[in-house]
């Protein structure tokens, strides 16, 4: 052996606790942390594909469809996007992308490496898009598929007309993919009546589960549309018929697919069992009622929204503009520093102008609310004494 | 809500103990177990970037390696293959692929997915493939890149002469890829002294790790050729180039590529944590042990290896010929049924045929190696009975 084992891994494993109110990962409750710890079982036994099928139900209810090609992608939320977009596109296909922060740049970046004909519908930052922005788009692209963003993690806003855009996808006879990953559990989805083809999740933010399994269901056109397809899907390990086969989506005898996360399995079948229990009804409420009440101490701490309109808010992460010579960076340190709180900075198109705060699953609760606006307030009260100290000097 | 909330998430979790001698997963460690429910922390956290830090030093020991570019990807050991596939494949890149078992047609169904104009080289079923086939195989195809699984899970097969591949790759200027997820623990593996270009391993095998990260490692000539790629990776998620950025292998700042499991990290580390300490040397000799114990067990049963050649069979995953007149689910059945015991049936060219019997991490034991004897006897024993039974009636 000429490579020795690191020293390193003789220390035992650190890991701190943390109140996690970024964009993500939030916190898990204990009943989801306990879970991890069961111990793993065969990724095709009984009892897997049993987890699984219960996990098939609670994701058909958080997204309110019937739809049968619903299960799990073994992958970060990313891969959920990379999914949707490689089993639909085919080379040529013109797909139009809504873009209202950083991951309609992604989602397009993707689905270019696919070879589709990537058309933008864009927008000023800190808005969502018209309804007529976007007919106007479809009138100029005719798109074979479109994409839309419910919440944009990166920018805190909220596309609130889905339900509009369905109807557009339907009459250009398009195929509608939204993304839910950061807005799901804060705001109303439903995605059969509003038409969505395609939708995908994050596990890790509203569901309080760990990262790693990321939930997506297709409809009938949707899969139809795979069945037509000339080329075989690119990504194997992405492959929605064979992964539908694995999840039993289509009635066929149950396939081999990839070895499931067991572990991942049991924090999101808890996860949506807390969920299932409080009712989404309730839960997106109390998603609301925290956000209006952070929104409102901001207010009265002089602090002003990233997103102007109100109704355009993503009730899960709120961006705020970073005061006029304030040091974001400094406030986000001295939080994580003093009391192992996470508040972010921006990502892509609003780096260095706002700080992102997540209120979400264990963490959405009026208490959390009033902790994180007494936490920002100091941060940025002893970011201001730094910048007055060093003056002096 | 016109979609209720599922009854079936009412109920609580249910996870049956078991002995997972498949193979894989394979049962983890106290240790693991109990790291998997530590709290989520962020991707980004400097504490998680820490521990993927220790990770990157545990693979380069296991893989005996010193490439910077070693990192994991957040996928089953599927995402490996795909990993490596998609990275080095552009449009018309002749793939010369290996096939001692299931493993290598995968491998040649995804090289295909990705352009490859994919050629195979084949041995009997049972046996691996030898120098002199390996070498016409490259006089004949000239490949660029050059696949093979050190052993194939499906047949229970070891390709034992990868040094001698190496070199051949070497001098046809080739790129040589190793699949060692059912492998590597078991039997010795040397990345750089072997000339291997790109390897990937297994989480849930010999490691004793839950499934869902997966160790990958590329040295400088494999990353010069990602490099010179005219045509961007198909993939984003399995980008190497901007995963090994995340990861901090190419000295570059860390960027937000996706969102890891720090979960699964917890497991992952504390499963190379616990080889480290016993040491690769002493972990594969007790790998080896067992094997053999348990194949000494197995003549003495009268039952026959599937691969004849004693130094072709794969010291982690022991393949058994079914007797004759039994019906191999029937065992199964009754191992699973009465001991909570996993012996598994075939895979691909080999169900049916075949039982496979894992003996990795955890139950790699003597004691473990007699069980499973015991209980195999008393199956196939039990299964007789049962068609006796039958032909009385």
């Amino acid at each position: 052996m000429e490579i020795p084992p690191p020293l390193v891994l003789k220390r035992p494993l650190f890991v701190p606790i943390k109140t996690l109110m970024g964009p993500g990962p939030s916190n898990c409750s204990q009943r989801v942390l306990s879970a991890l710890s069961n111990p793993v079982i065969g990724h095709l036994h009984s009892e897997c594909l049993q987890i699984m099928n219960e996990i098939k139900e609670g994701i058909k209810y958080i997204f309110q469809t019937s739809n049968d090609a619903t299960m799990c992608i073994s992958g970060s939320g990313h891969s959920g996007l990379e999914s949707a977009l490689c089993n639909l596109i085919e080379e040529g296909d013109v797909v139009l992308v809504a873009c209202i922060g950083l991951w309609g740049h992604r989602a397009a970046d993707i689905a270019k490496r696919y070879g589709g004909d990537v058309r933008l519908v864009e927008t000023t930052l800190g808005h969502s898009l018209t309804i007529n922005e976007i007919e106007l788009a479809f009138k100029y692209n005719q798109p074979k598929i479109f994409f839309a963003v419910q919440g944009d993690s990166s920018t805190g806003v909220l596309q609130s007309n889905l339900k509009d855009i369905g109807k557009i996808c339907r009459r250009y006879n398009c195929v509608f993919i939204v993304d839910t990953i950061a807005s799901l559990g804060g705001t109303e989805f439903f995605m059969d009546e509003w038409f969505v083809d395609v939708a995908f999740t994050g596990s890790q933010k509203t569901l309080g589960a760990p990262p790693g399994l990321t939930p997506i269901s297709l409809n009938t056109r949707a899969i139809d549309c795979i069945n037509a397809r000339k080329t075989k899907v690119k990504v194997y390990y992405f492959d929605i018929l064979l992964i539908g086969q694995y999840w039993n989506c289509f009635n066929m005898p149950t396939i081999y697919h990839h070895t499931i996360s067991a572990t991942l399995l049991y924090g999101l079948r808890e996860a949506l069992a807390q969920l299932c229990a409080e009712g989404l009804k309730a839960f997106i409420q109390r998603h609301q009622q925290c956000s209006y009440r952070l929104q409102q101490g901001l207010k009265d701490l002089g602090l002003e929204m990233f997103v102007k309109n109100a109704n355009e808010r993503l009730p899960t992460i709120t961006t705020i503009k970073v005061p006029f010579g304030i040091d974001w960076r400094k406030v986000i340190e001295y939080a994580m520093r003093k009391y192992s709180m996470e508040i972010s900075g921006g990502l892509g198109p609003t780096v260095g102008n706002v700080f992102r705060i997540g209120l979400m699953g264990e963490n959405a609760t009026l208490e959390r609310a009033d902790l994180i606006l007494n936490i920002l307030r100091e941060a940025i009260e002893s970011s201001k004494l730094d910048t007055n100290e060093k003056s002096k000097i």
